[in-house]
């Protein structure tokens, strides 16, 4: 690990999944972190694992960073008391919505301009599928954008030091405003969930015999669907109106598509068809690949193996061998079978090598 | 492999990506097979490939089974023409739509009860994201479901012979009749399909800023809308009816997710979020896992790695030692940072030894 940026103490307020791994990761850096929730159980389990020291008003020592991590209902309220009770410290929260809180704070009489200067809105974007201090990892911001969100009367400093946290997590800073963040997330995070729990609803009493020929298409586009709803109802509200403009485009395309098909021999539906696929397409290509790279399209080798015990690893360390980097790795599921294939994603120029150095070693690739 | 039950010479109609790969895949059990396709490079390539020998009409012998691998609009008279060319053949065609190509069948006034007879609509689900006879493999069909669609009409002896071809080629059998087939595609293949091309389409036009924040979500929702426009749009006409029917289930949907959004501090806005999250996770919970077993959660081991030839292959080769099965794997894809994490899914009851195998073994667990 690098040098570390970032002068404690660090007060975390709210210590469910992300503000214990907050406390967590920086705990192991070594900087003094102090723990606060309303819920006695909730920081003595954070304090047990090792996310840092229950927080002892007029005893503990006063921080230089409070992280707000309350759910997003109360974040501004607890931002603003922060604010307040520490009036030397930077205050982040890490909301996944940001004009909402930004609003409330800039509304509430209680703060002054002074005040405001030392508020930055942040957003962590990591999550886990579970949640509470139990499920905290100090590494689970490790690669992950953390979008830094300074508003017009933020100080230099505070925005250093919110800046200084993301960094000494591992994350990747990301600079946008509120409202620039609020429409970046309601199309790539907020939209895509409910895209996808309107799919998978549709599933709720479908035959068995369907789902059974249910293919990696019907997986990959449903399993966000398992999020938990108690957090999600809180961020769709908060940023209702970014994401019902999307919606409203949806509905568009969608009201577009079901006239299509209902008249599926009329006069123009196969090129209407054609355009829905073509914007998708469009779009799909958009998205950047690892690392931030250009989207690129990887060469796939498919390796047919049998579902046991080391099978897999063997592969992978005949792919290391032959020296070859994996890009990507998916695995085939279908049923029925207790053979399987699995797809090696590599660059491009080197899948014929990888292939030839597979086969050599008596695996049997798809060709 | 096992024995062969299919006897031939087997006949493909259609030497595209699918009739290539079944030509291929019978080759190789030793299965003579005959190719033609209206495209004379195409049903060369095939022949080169080694899916089988170009067909020629008075001197090829007379095929024992007919596979009708043309696109879903030509399918029928396809089908019709082998039926009446090859008298005592059975004729399969393996189209994605099944309703449409035995009505047209049934009105279609050169054929009798006796050719219908012979005729078994079948669907191998199964494809790639190339098409065309140089794509083709032999073990496309390995461990995939293929239904079989007997209709009223059709002789025991070809429901036999249809469900042969399947088994010979390595896919799992399901028999459905023709509307089932229709519609339990349309819910877990056309609708998800339309679905991820609407989500997608709505990031045509979105800012860079907004997409250097997307994690796997959108990555996973919208992967399949990345499709071939040209086969999609005659799946979605041909089986526009049973698709259009789930489409207007997720409009009632929409319009009132957009009416709460609309009013996000509305009576009761909260609870209809909770709602669809709520149907959504119990839609989604109702696709069965790996191997056609119920859906199970597995317990996830998230290690993380460095981006260099052979650390997973040597992460893996540790999972083997350990002798725990993996389930899925799964690499998590963020922008910027050269680590990443792999998430290894196990049975639950062997998440803690697999911990204690890597970290014994140096890994960087995240726990």
């Amino acid at each position: 690990m690098g040098a570390t940026h970032l002068a404690g103490p660090v007060l975390v307020v709210g210590t469910g999944l992300l503000g214990t791994s907050i406390g967590l990761g920086l705990s192991r850096r070594g900087i003094s972190v102090l723990l606060s929730d309303t819920s006695p159980t909730a920081q003595q389990v954070a304090q047990d694992i090792g996310a840092g020291s229950i927080y002892v008003p007029d005893s503990s020592p006063e921080p230089a960073l409070v992280v707000v991590a309350a759910p997003p209902d109360v974040t501004a309220s607890a931002v603003s008391r922060a604010l307040r009770d520490h009036p030397a410290a930077t205050v982040v929260d890490i909301a996944s919505v940001k004009t909402s809180i930004l609003r409330a704070l800039q509304a509430d009489e209680d703060l002054g301009a002074a005040d405001l200067a030392r508020y930055v809105g942040t957003h962590p974007m990591a999550g886990r599928e579970k949640s509470g201090p139990a499920a905290a990892r100090g590494e689970l911001f490790t690669a992950m954008p953390w979008v830094i969100c300074a508003h017009a009367g933020s100080a230099q400093d505070s925005v250093r030091i919110a800046g200084s946290l993301a960094i000494d997590l591992g994350a990747t800073v990301h600079r946008l405003d509120a409202a620039e963040h609020d429409a970046a997330v309601a199309l790539v995070s907020h939209f895509p969930q409910v895209a996808s729990s309107l799919l998978a609803s549709r599933l709720m009493n479908a035959p068995a015999h369907a789902l059974a020929l249910a293919g990696n298409g019907l997986r990959d586009t449903t399993r966000i669907a398992a999020s938990d709803p108690r957090l999600w109802i809180q961020i769709l509200s908060h940023n209702a109106p970014e994401l019902v403009g999307i919606l409203h485009g949806l509905r568009e395309d969608l009201n577009r598509l079901i006239a299509t098909l209902e008249d599926p021999q009329g006069p123009g539906a196969l090129l209407d068809l054609a355009e829905l696929m073509g914007e998708g397409n469009a779009g799909q290509a958009r998205i950047p690949g690892k690392h931030g790279a250009p989207p690129q399209a990887f060469a796939v080798v498919t390796v047919i193996v049998d579902d046991k015990p080391g099978q897999i690893a063997r592969l992978l360390t005949d792919v290391g061998e032959a020296g070859v980097n994996l890009e990507d790795l998916r695995m085939e599921h279908s049923s029925g079978h207790q053979v399987g294939m699995v797809e090696l994603s590599v660059l491009p120029g080197r899948s014929l090598e990888l292939t030839e150095a597979l086969v050599e070693r008596s695996w049997k690739v798809v060709q």
